[in-house]
């Protein structure tokens, strides 16, 4: 460590994002993205605003955050727009845990959560899953520490039912609990409804998936007024202009087509059950996921070495290095074509392998 | 404050922008921004890259990287890039204060500086610019805190030569130095080649003021390799993939035509030296900037009231409450017709005071 680092980054860990190799072009099932590309209206929108990008974006975000208010049946109050969803996390972390208040969160989750926790040296606690890697709920409650849940979680892609963490929440009232809700939208049910009479929720939510903006990074925050207003303070404290105006200009133009891009993810769910069959009639087992993408293992066949295999024939998908899920591969579901490629490289390789 | 939120937020105090309100268009000349709108090969690049995202931006940033070192001849691992110089300032004031570690900056400058200190609960101490806003260099010395000078200083204007700060480096080489550069590139002198030998230096410069993006939200940190990746395990340990892809690819073409961009810049500086002038002969006090600002203040006429007269007249300024230059304002440079505005109303509000 240099001489110069604050000692409170001792622990300092960072997070590594799904490659990107640059060696060949892949077909990429690793990080989760649409395969469907933004419309036409949104690319307008990004060529509209780029005219002006001499002046400051809007500070308070205020057109986008009316229509997302909109969307929700909520008040412009009640949302916070971000720089992705990582930076809503950031937020959320940086404001409400602390020595006194460790967090909590499932052994397998988003990867972001322990290394946030280790930079702001906050202690956390992981709650581990079931052994059908459903989360215990039970295990989860405590008074006073924060709770944060992937809902539908990552990698498994499991998600738990709003009356589950309804009840969580009624049952420890002076904790905050946190749902990152970046998968949502693939056939999971959203927790904003419960913001407005539950002061300690917050939901966090992305347009990287189901609108497909990975590359525009907008993120947002739902909760009660109180909740939106001091994590608003931290967002100020940190970057008063934290959303590019093209951003904000692009994920207002995606609203106006809002049931165009939930088509894409009532699409995008068809065809991640139907390679969920296709797998399993490989002898995979397959979590029933509620994302865009699918937790798979198969009896006989290392994750690991399956993970290297593909990458070998062009096809990239995730594979973490965790005992309890290194013969685990995470597959993101891309276009039907992409998803034929993967099924014929997986077929090759269990005919080369044997099994 | 509210219950759920962490004891370490106890000092928040979000920073507050200059004002954009929505009543009425105005002449806007408080907030620094460029009058220039970016080129149309910038319009282009963000029209081109909104059509893939879908997919993630580079994580690494790597394209406009390499253009900033070919730059500034340096090498591609001591450039790091964030969304807006603000999070460059977050990753430097997270990474190097500490309670054993208060930042040193001077009593007047950017206020940010110790919004982020009151945020991470960082001790500050403020050195008190000479009586003429000049930095006293020999008052900055300290054999382990960090010290952030802003270079040419906002909202005075008045830059130190390179020859100082490289003197205070070699001074005391166990303390960080970092230079906030936000306006080197409209007559100031910058750092970077200080950083290949000055482990304790680190640079932040944006794109918003001389090349036209300030909504496009870019920033950077240049520095040796080694504060770089430190600075760089921050940054994935906060949002790995801060910089959208919209704005890599604007801010790339941008440098492909760097030269016109910094010929709007000595534009900026002589239509500054011109409204100075004409400021002068109206009575004004005007400090010697080499920002695309001035400051200045008039006997008779109070920082305040100016302000909000020209307000009233559809000009906006930007005046601080702060006790020591609440006689001043802070006037960007805008269009030649902005500036001439700004100057026949300053005439009419001088001859309705009598003064």
């Amino acid at each position: 460590m240099s001489p110069y680092l604050s000692r409170r980054l001792g622990g300092m860990q960072p997070y590594v994002p799904g490659e990107q190799p640059r060696d060949r072009q892949y077909v990429k099932l690793n990080t989760n993205e649409s395969p469907f590309p933004p419309l036409p209206a949104a690319v307008r929108a990004a060529e509209r605003e780029a005219r002006s990008l001499n002046l400051y974006s809007d500070p308070e975000c205020l057109a986008l955050r009316e229509k997302l208010a909109a969307l929700h049946g909520i008040g412009v109050g009640q949302v916070l727009v971000t720089n992705g969803s990582d930076e809503a996390l950031n937020y959320i972390f940086l404001a409400y845990g602390d020595d006194e208040r460790p967090f909590l969160f499932p052994d397998i989750t988003y990867g972001l959560y322990p290394v946030l926790c280790r930079l702001y040296g906050i202690p956390y606690r992981q709650i581990p899953l079931r052994e059908d890697f459903t989360v215990d709920t039970a295990a989860c409650r405590s008074a006073h520490e924060p709770l944060i849940l992937a809902n539908p979680n990552a990698p498994t892609g499991i998600a738990l039912p709003r009356a589950e963490i309804e009840r969580l929440l009624a049952l420890d009232p002076d904790r905050i609990i946190a749902v990152d809700e970046a998968y949502v939208d693939f056939g999971g049910e959203s927790c904003i409804p419960l913001a407005e009479r539950n002061p300690n929720l917050v939901v966090v939510q992305t347009f990287s998936k189901s609108r497909s903006l990975a590359g525009g990074r907008l993120g947002m925050i739902f909760g009660c007024r109180e909740r939106i207003d001091e994590l608003n303070a931290v967002r100020c404290s940190l970057n008063p202009y934290n959303v590019n105006s093209m951003t904000l200009a692009v994920g207002a133009a995606v609203l106006d087509e809002n049931e165009r891009y939930m088509e894409n993810c009532r699409q995008i769910a068809d065809l991640r059950e139907d390679t969920k069959q296709k797998l399993e009639a490989l002898g995979f087992v397959v979590l029933p996921s509620r994302s865009n993408f699918l937790f798979a293992c198969r009896s006989g066949l290392d994750g690991g070495r399956y993970y290297r295999m593909l990458k070998e024939r062009g096809v990239l998908v995730r594979h973490f290095s965790q005992e309890r899920i290194r013969n685990w591969v995470r597959i993101s579901i891309g276009s039907p074509e992409q998803m034929q490629i993967l099924l014929r490289k997986t077929e090759e390789i269990l005919k080369e392998e044997r099994i």
